[in-house]
């Protein structure tokens, strides 16, 4: 039995729109030991959509389809897979009933939306206008909208009949690092993988971060597998579940009620926004000043006009500055501070674009230090990105291993 | 012709990382007037690997393959290739010179990232250690690493060969529009459409934003009916360019040399991390205070303990209060504050999740409002994005047209 996913849409060709329901359907239905083989994207064009769709019920046992459920002309997915099925499109009344509910009886799209192929199961949606559906035949296919808040909520619908028809095909148990490279990790894998033919460990570098997935088909197996491996890193482990260390620094700033702020220039309030879109971060961030003018430096941070000067806004004596002041104005018992040169413009022969001081202050003592350019590292972007994890990483593993950053 | 592209990784499949090298390249190669046809998300697994590949080449005549060039034992990739192409892999001296060149002789992936297939033409990696590949046969297969920034600075040398051998396939034209539903905007397309048979009008709405996208065989003409369209809706178009709405801001912002400062809580520098992502952005951003917690608010901004005590955070009153003391701080033209509760908790009955106020200052005026709620923006990432969003289009249209916000 294999299982694959159709992503539908043009804006998914094109690149206008990245494609993250398929990642979010495959690591959905990984824990519950369902790997998907394949992801297709496919075009609002009827002759290729089709095509793409049988194509994908020839190979795969189950299909998942996402996209063109729409009210909008472009969106042809309902009425294609009637014809797939030999089937045509009946008004569901369940699905009627629940669009006058909740949009009244005057919705425009009513009578579009309220019609599905015959025969198939309806999947509800409490958040738009389009039905999913389970259409059973040769190959069993799930129609699921686009948008991503109204797919995500119909996966459990999915898993619930995967569960009941489909034999498990694949376990994956991940484990995520920082502060090392693919390098020095990389022949212990191999090894791991010569000693045990039957599981395959993949690794993915990214931003600061290597993940690592360790695959095979029995469950207890890989996930011993991954515990060695965690064992013999694991001044490096920060976790088992979500490659983004801000989740592990939650909670450990949870579990122990301590609370951090910070004080943010090149970064541009990037470290603030991936802490806060973790819900219940408000239990112990208390703010971040983003201080990207000098001018607000010194109003909002306190740091002084003569180091701003004679340092420069990128240094080692202005992040101390920085750190110091929002622990000031937050009472904060850990805080940390950056300022660096993004780029592309701004570099200089004495400080290029990567420049990026930083500080760590704690309870006890303030450390600070520059983030080490790493040659892959080169695009504004990606030195923002890599800058707050490898922060956030130092500060993770000074908070449970004791290891000092910047040493 | 025909143009597809093979994303390869497990971790694609798995979810565990985002596919967005596909976007990448589909939304480079579109201008150039190459339509990326079919996207393709393959395992790190020999077997199917290969099989992927060779279905790929029978559809298409141009294969753009990302992933699985890598140093480390799960990247098959060159070895699939050579197979395909019934070649063996030879040294190649190039390679070779270039990596000890950067790397030194002592690069331990040296003598086995210089293995290429015979007959292949190489595409320098400047950032990395894996060169990328163009491979002819009976389909042209453009083989490059799966680091984003590696595979980004390959691209330019896959649009040459393509620019020499393959005919232009389609052209699509996008409109970014804001403030508007897609029901307001579909029936005027659907028209457009009839009266034009040889092109086809997409629409995709994401978080507060309607991408239109006009696609056709003649430039000429699908930019004059993208024009026909913005001349309709030009109270909500915002860009021919990106869905981003920051990127018109950023450019308004610059050419009338005005600034801008906010005061964040329930955005958490989500606002202040996208507008900074654009390089440049120091010319007009001069920072945001995210005030998440109580406390902060106070010290940094100056909102009164007595207005946090009366109304609560999320009021009317604390955003004034937030926008005048970011105002004070930084000196900024312009302000903007929001205070809200972006969940999954911290609801009341009298303020729900959702519950959203902003505020926005100018030089004239200072307005204040809350954010429409929308039925199908319930998550936590959802509201957060679709507020920053909304408050940037109502500043982007009080400056460009002159109509108010919150009307």
């Amino acid at each position: 039995m294999t299982l694959e996913i159709l992503s539908i849409g043009n804006e998914l060709l094109s690149g206008h729109t990245i494609n993250s329901n398929a990642a979010v359907i495959g690591q959905t239905l990984l824990p519950h030991g369902f790997f998907v083989e394949k992801v297709t994207l496919l075009p609002d064009e009827k002759a290729l959509l089709k095509k793409g769709i049988e194509e994908a019920m020839e190979r795969a046992s189950f299909v998942i389809a996402t996209g063109g459920l729409g009210p909008t002309g472009d969106d042809l997915t309902r009425a294609i897979i009637a014809e797939i099925f030999h089937t045509s499109l009946v008004r569901s009344d369940l699905v009627a009933a629940n669009l006058i509910e909740r949009f009244g009886k005057n919705l425009s799209t009513l009578e579009d939306q309220a019609m599905i192929p015959k025969g198939a199961t309806v999947i509800p949606n409490p958040l738009g206008t389009a039905p999913g559906l389970i259409v059973e035949g040769k190959a069993t296919v799930f129609v699921l909208p686009g948008v991503p808040a109204q797919m995500e909520v119909m996966l459990p619908a999915v898993i619930a009949h995967l569960e009941k028809h489909c034999t498990k095909l694949r376990y994956v148990e991940p484990l995520y690092l920082s502060l090392l490279s693919e390098q020095q990790l990389d022949p212990s894998l191999r090894l791991l993988e010569k000693e045990n033919p039957d599981i395959t460990i993949g690794i993915c570098p990214s931003y600061g971060v290597l993940s690592v997935y360790v695959q095979g088909k029995d469950p207890q197996k890989i996930a011993a597998i991954r515990d060695q491996v965690a064992e013999k890193f694991k001044t490096h482990v920060f976790s088992t579940e979500s490659k983004q260390i801000e989740k592990a620094l939650h909670r450990w700033l949870v579990k122990h009620k301590k609370t951090l702020a910070a004080a943010e220039s090149c970064t541009g309030g990037d470290l603030a926004a991936r802490l806060t879109k973790q819900p219940g971060s408000s239990d112990y961030f208390l703010g971040s000043i983003v201080s990207y003018s000098n001018h607000l430096k010194e109003t909002a941070l306190g740091v002084s006009a003569k180091t701003l000067q004679a340092r420069g806004a990128v240094s080692r004596e202005v992040v101390l500055e920085m750190v110091a002041g929002v622990r000031k104005l937050s009472g904060a018992d850990f805080a940390v501070a950056i300022s660096g040169i993004a780029g592309p413009d701004g570099g200089a022969a004495n400080k290029p674009v990567g420049t990026v001081w930083t500080a760590l202050s704690t309870p006890d003592k303030t450390f600070s230090g520059r983030i080490p350019l790493k040659g892959s590292i080169r695009t504004r972007s990606s030195l923002i990105r890599y800058t707050v994890t490898y922060l956030l990483a130092s500060f993770y593993r000074y908070l449970v291993h004791n290891i000092e950053p910047y040493a």
